[in-house]
């Protein structure tokens, strides 16, 4: 198994975090980003949306964060991470969704913006953040983990870029449920870290 | 099962569409958007990101439309629509996650813009549907589905705003690729259409 990696990336060190957690050994190939090295073959045409991570387990290639997350947990995870039962999964991939849509709006864009130097409007992604973070609040409210009642994918894809929040100015350490489950991730065996998480 | 509903909603269309095509009787709540019932309880108690589609099965309340899809999907659709084994599922969701971001921010965006009066940038949203058609051009080459050598929820999820381009000045016509597919869509035994399709 081989992750295509930027280390500064996010949506990267998700995937690198489960791999972590669920104790998968795998080769990490460093990306030249800069060098757009995801923009040229043959990583283009590993994934022709341009974008990091990649993962390949024999002949499999997979492309977006999320998707890669599903891959590994039901591949490897067995029904801890992503149960099978309906209800289940479907109660974890709202949350999932909230990583892939809302979340990457709202708190990565302002980081892109304020890291980075994207252009991009960074008070449209300050208001879409708060929001996110908000109903980050409300639904840990009384809850340890979003979705179910122990940690699934669902706190995995989430949880990068709202940890993050400092570096695009969002105000995390603002919304109290939200910090505890940041302390509650960062404590699950076999956490890893990333650089100003 | 109840579907809360705008006819005019591409998300909830595409959960209409589906569950045509399961052959699943439910009962269709029409919610009064304009007026914002959306906005307000119960409905923004069952769906606290205030959106619609909302749909319920026994005591399950569940919001995007994405994961409605992967409840019915998986409740309802056997191994047809989304199997569970992990290779074949990721490849599904690399779609749908398509459906969630890159067609949310770019043919969705632009028909907000153009059809209902959002204030948003209606050339970054042409720009990034143009991006989307592309992508999807490729896939398509030589498939006749996004995903698997079958119809799953990854060409239901993409589906509704890439076929409804036209009310976003988006050029899908130029993608001979995508209209056959679209067509192929259409043509599902049980498909039922919704306005301007």
């Amino acid at each position: 198994m081989q992750l295509y990696d930027l280390e500064l990336s996010g949506n990267c060190y998700k995937v690198r975090l489960f791999l972590s957690l669920i104790g998968q050994p795998y080769e990490l190939i460093p990306v030249d980003f800069l060098g757009g090295a995801h923009k040229k073959p043959p990583l283009s045409d590993m994934n022709p949306f341009c974008e990091i991570p990649i993962l390949t387990d024999g002949a499999l290639t997979l492309r977006d964060s999320q998707a890669i997350l599903i891959y590994l947990a039901r591949q490897y995870g067995g029904e801890a991470w992503l149960p099978t039962e309906a209800a289940s999964m479907a109660q974890v991939m709202e949350w999932v969704m909230m990583a892939e849509n809302e979340i990457a709006r709202g708190p990565n864009d302002a980081r892109l913006h304020d890291k980075f130097g994207y252009e991009l409007d960074h008070g449209l992604a300050v208001d879409k953040a708060k929001r996110v973070l908000s109903l980050l609040e409300a639904q840990l409210e009384g809850k340890e983990w979003l979705a179910l009642d122990r940690p699934t994918i669902a706190d995995i894809a989430c949880f990068p870029y709202v940890a993050l929040g400092h570096e695009g100015r969002i105000p995390v350490g603002d919304h109290p449920n939200v910090a505890a489950w940041i302390n509650r991730i960062k404590s699950l065996p076999r956490f890893v870290t990333m650089p100003e998480l």
